[in-house]
Parts: C-alpha cells; structure tokens; sequence
C-alpha cells in the first residue's frame, strides 16, 4: 500500500500504480501472467473525473490485455473487490488477479466530501432530510450509551488505543498520540475536540484521507509457483440490510454484517474464537464495538468493556484494528477494505513490525458501505 | 427490460426495479433464493446523484440480505456486470443471481453527457486536447473508408437497416423508418443530418436514451428447478487495449475486442462461422463493421460488402443487431451489455417475435468501454 495521508503531488492513478506495483513485486507475479485487475474505489469519476479506471490502470501498469473490472459499493468497494476477484479465481475464468483499492479525497473541500458519502444513504428518506454519516452515527452512538452504558470515555479510548497502534505503522495517515484527559477532559478539548454530530466529536471520527492499497489473489497452484508467502482466503460474505436505518427492527444492531459474518465463518468453517485478530470498519469508534459484538468475537453490549480490560489492545487476548484503524490509518474510502487484508496478510506473515500480534494465525475483516447497508466479511489464514 | 427512450417521470432506481422485476417473473425467481445481485451503471453518481445503488436496489426489491455488486466498466458495464455475476456462480459462492444494467441521461444537458463519456478516454493523452468519443470515431471511420473503400453510403446503409429492425422491436428507443436518400441525398439532409465530427453526421450515431435491462443467471441445476427457459452461456471473455488509441499498432484493428472474443470461443468451444446472429456495439455505424470482422465473422475490409449483399440483414445468413442496435434500441450505456443478452436470449427462445431469426441457435455480443479500451464478449447458446 502507499501510505495514507495527504498527496497533493499525487494523482489517484498514480496512487494506484504505486499500490500496485508494490504488491506485484511481493507476489513474486513476473512468474505469473495477471489475468484480470480489479480497481475499488468509490468516486473516481466525482472527485478526479474519470471513469473505466480499471482500464487505465491495466494500461499504466503494463498489464494489457487484462481483463479489467472497477466495483463501486461505496466505501464498502475495497472489500467488494476482493470478493468478486476471489470468484474470478474459484470460477476457474482466472488463475492470478490483481486487486487494487484507491480513493484521491483531500483536495475536495469537506463539504463536498460530506455530500458525496451521503449518497450512500436513502434518496428520500434520508438523504433529502440533510441526514449524513456522522449524524447516522450519533443516534446509533447515543442508543448504544443509552442501552449499554458505553460513554464517551470509553469511545475515546478506542481511539486512543487506535491512535497507539498506529504510531508503529508506517503507512497509518494519523501519527499522534493522544489521551483521554487531552480530548475529553482539558479545558482546551472544547476547542480540539470540537462536536461534530452530538455525542460524536472530532476524535471520535475517521479522517479523510488519500491513498491505495493493492493485493494478489491467485489459485493455490499458482501460488506455488510464484514462491509468495502466500495466505489463505477461508472465507467471504457480503449482505445487505435496509437502506434507511428507520426501517431497520434494532437500528443498533448490524444485521447485514451479522449475516455477511454467518457466511463467511460458515464457508471457512470456523467459529468466532479460531479467530485471533481482527480489522473493524470504525469510521466511527462506537463502530468498532458493533461490529466487534455482532460479528461474534463479544456478547452484545460488552465490547466496551472488553476494550477497558484490555482485551483489543495490541497485547491484548484479541487484538482489534493493529493498523490503527480506519481512525487512524486513514479511510481512503475504495482503499479500506483492500488495506485491511493487506494489514492481516502481513500479521498473519509475522511481518507487521513493531506492531505484530502475538500467534495471528488467522484474522477477520469487515468493511461496510452506507450506514451497514451493504457489509463484506473475510477470514484470512495463515499457515 | 424497459422500453428504451425518454423517461422523465422515472428516476433511475424505478428503470432498474421495472426491469429487474420483469427478469425475476421472466425466470420464476420465485422458486429460487436470489443469492446477489449485481448492477451495471456507469453514471449513477455523476448524473443521479446516488452511490451503492447495487444494495439500494436491493432493497427495493425485497431481496434482502442478498450480497449486492455494483460494476462500473464505462459504456461496457453491463456485459462486465454479466461476467462477475457469471463467476459468482460458477465459483460456487452463489447459486442465483440477478444483473439489471441501467442508466438515466435525457435529462442531463447533451454537453455534460459527451464530457461524462469522454472521461473514458485518456486523461492526458485525449481528454485534456477535447477528444471526444465521437471525435475518435471519426479519425477511426476516415481510415476505414480510406483503407478498405468503404462509403458514407456504407454507414448509411447500417443505419437503414438497424432502424428497420428497432421498427419490429417494442422496446427500441428510435422507431423512425429512414433512408440513404433521406439521410444523405434529399436537399434537406444537410439539415436533418448534420455534421457531428466530419466524416460523422448525425444518423451515424447511437442516440442518448434511459432505459434498464435485467436477467438472471443460475446454475444449471437451479434453471431445472425454475423450470425456467434457460439459455447457456457458452462462454465469456474480456480484455483491453492501450487507453489512448494513438497508442496502437493500427488503430483501425480491435485488439481487445479480438482477444475478448478468442477468450469466449475458447471457452465455448466454438468458431464464428458457429454463430448464428450478433448483437454487436454499434455506438458509431463504422464499429458493426470493424467488431464483425475483427470477431471473426469476416475478413477485414468486407463487412460493408456482406451488408451490400443482405448477409448481415434480419433475413440473411448471419443477422446483426436485429434488436435495432445501439443506433436504434438506443444506449442507456450501464443498460447496454445486459440489453445484448437479453434480445440474444429472445431469439434463441424464438420469442423475438416479428424480428425473429430464422434457426437462431447460438448468438454472440460484444460490449465497449472507451473507444474499445474494455471489450466484453459473450456466447450464448439455445437448446
């Protein structure tokens, strides 16, 4: 991946290519034909003006006549990419695909940035009503104090512990520690830490960031062949749940990664607790408590607790978000889903550095689009 | 699929649902699980405003919590949206699976549609000089009429006849009986037919239409359980071309809708003279001639001799585009693959009605991005 940030210098077809380039390096593919790439991003035409994306990139990175295909699922593509790739390679049509994940953001003003992820909501019964993510995420962040006892230090504390991690990151966008006392409790936390959707505050959310990340799939025989430290994709799943959150049963509970989950664990034949790592879609902190209970790793309502006892930290039983997070790697929104196999593929090689867990042997993933409308889940295993 | 034309009082998500619904009472979907579902647009952010729309459709629908794909190839969308749902199913992930291609233009001002469909073409190398899709067909079609002494008459003549054909089609956006005299030799012809991108005029060009079209795809053992009448894709294949067409060998030589093809005859296991019919993308009329030769059907330089001599007519040996063509069914471009395999597979049920071909038993399509820098294509077969 490149590292996520700020890349004024950089156009997003250059992130691509160097994403790209750097995983067709570590896949040692020069010993395999590539015989499709994959392009995530979600707003490659709205923000950079430009479409066939995948395309131009086969065409940058000297891989023609690839075939090539672009998925949009919002900023749930990254992980939509690596699901349709993975069926390009089990349907036996490819033998080694390349999936690159990208997103170019921070040369748009906020505002507009802010419009563009609305429109992942509902048409018009949402978006029309000024609804946004972070206001979606403050009702679901305040009925989750509510009904659980989560409070705003424990949310700070994800991103304290997310902000840590990703200190000893090198690709993280964010490198700055914080605490609890300087976002919360200073007098000058008012003014740093300023309201964004009431209960949420600026610490709370993920930033806006640019930059790739890119990876190899490919059939077990090939792997062989191409000598790479290769890691095992157990299983995938994708679902979807209501598009206006009002018409959900529980607005709280994430059915759709509830049951993108279910189909992942069942087609890797695994349970929660095989799972050593994981890497959470928190765009929002209270993010990485839902999908932490719901994907089955804690009881509902006991994530944060887990997380005070330490649990999800680094050294913790079950290590949550060891990049940083989208809190704080960055949230380049085509990017995410790519990145977080990137993170588990070198967790689960023992190469992840300073922040390497202990016995990752096989890590979980989630990347949502919208408010949990359309959520992926993958189980990666190392050897 | 909908009628293609002007639809001003639906928006695209109705386009998709109309068409999806259709398809799914079409297969008796209802005896089925529909596993994903996969949409073809190309312009859903840019011209409606909406991201995700694979899950917002979805829910639509009532198919939660179905996996949810958007595929954004450009104007070949739709033929990719076919591929990946393809590889869904032949992966084992899914057994079911619904592709609806779409797309809502008219009501966009036509300068801000031909800047959208520039934005396929190369950024630097094309799109910043003011290269447009129809620019680029024009340079394409002065070398073909050089080279191989093919006339205005000639294209003329591709239009006469896709007109006719749409004037059998219900669903064709354009139901307008034309003529070479009308068109290119009555005094008001100027007028009627002006110039687009010399040697382009109007009637050389495919119109700007709205429109959806919808299929399923399953398993074999999944269409006996429907008791559906299916029809067997052969096979399929994908490939690209360098971006900029500058770039190529000969710019008159469809590479990559060359090697698209090769790849879907391989797999099928079949040759072009085993084809019956084609729905080919005939965005400019010069493109019939050039994808029939280069996929096979003839030697180069005589696809306007074969439409002299009534071969590629509604009642010749080999008809093409006897839906009417992009020319005349009109291209909704994210609609536009879908649409190919949708008339092929009215033929070979023999549903085509008063545009029926005569032992139409295996048909081939083939789909753009850009100016043929993404070429889809695909080989369906009858009983």
């Amino acid at each position: 991946m490149t590292k996520f940030g700020r890349h004024d210098d950089k156009s997003l077809m250059d992130l691509l290519v160097e994403a790209s380039i750097k995983a067709l390096e570590d896949a040692h593919a020069e010993r395999a034909r590539i015989d499709s790439v994959y392009v995530a991003t979600m707003l490659a035409g709205e923000l950079t003006h430009q479409t066939c994306v995948a395309n131009a990139l086969t065409d940058q990175l000297g891989l023609l006549p690839a075939s090539a295909q672009r998925i949009e699922n919002g900023t749930a593509s990254g992980s939509s990419a690596i699901i349709n790739a993975y069926q390009a390679v089990a349907s036996g049509v490819c033998d080694t695909v390349l999936v690159t994940g990208g997103e170019k953001m921070r040369h748009a003003p906020a505002a507009e940035i802010t419009d563009w992820i609305s429109t992942m909501t509902h048409p018009t019964a949402e978006y029309i009503h000024g609804v946004t993510l972070p206001s979606l995420a403050a009702m679901f962040t305040r009925l989750y104090m509510e009904r659980y006892g989560v409070t705003r230090e424990h949310l700070a504390k994800v991103a304290v512990k997310n902000h840590e991690n990703a200190l000893k990151n090198p690709y993280a966008h964010i490198h700055q520690k914080i605490t609890v006392e300087g976002i919360y409790k200073s007098p000058e936390s008012e003014i740093n830490n300023p309201v964004i959707s009431d209960p949420i505050r600026l610490y709370d959310c993920c930033p806006v960031t640019d930059g790739a990340a890119s990876t190899v799939l490919c059939s077990a025989e090939m792997a062989k062949k191409m000598s790479a430290k290769a890691i095992k994709i157990g299983g995938v799943g994708n679902a979807t749940d209501p598009l206006a959150v009002c018409e959900r049963k529980d607005p709280i509970v994430l059915n759709a990664l509830k049951e993108a989950a279910a189909r992942a664990f069942k087609m890797a034949d695994l349970k929660p607790q095989d799972i050593d790592l994981a890497e959470l879609h928190d765009a929002f902190e209270i993010l990485e408590f839902a999908e932490s209970e719901d994907a089955g790793f804690f009881e509902k309502g006991t994530a944060h607790e887990a997380l005070e006892n330490g649990v999800t930290s680094l050294t913790g039983e079950f290590p949550i978000n060891p990049s940083g997070g989208l809190k704080a790697r960055g949230h380049p929104v085509g990017a995410t889903g790519v990145a977080q196999v990137v993170e588990l593929t070198w967790q689960l090689r023992g190469e992840a550095g300073e922040r390497q867990v202990r016995r990752a042997r096989r890590g979980f993933c989630c990347n949502f689009a919208g408010f949990a409308n359309n959520v992926s889940a993958i189980i990666l295993e190392g050897e």
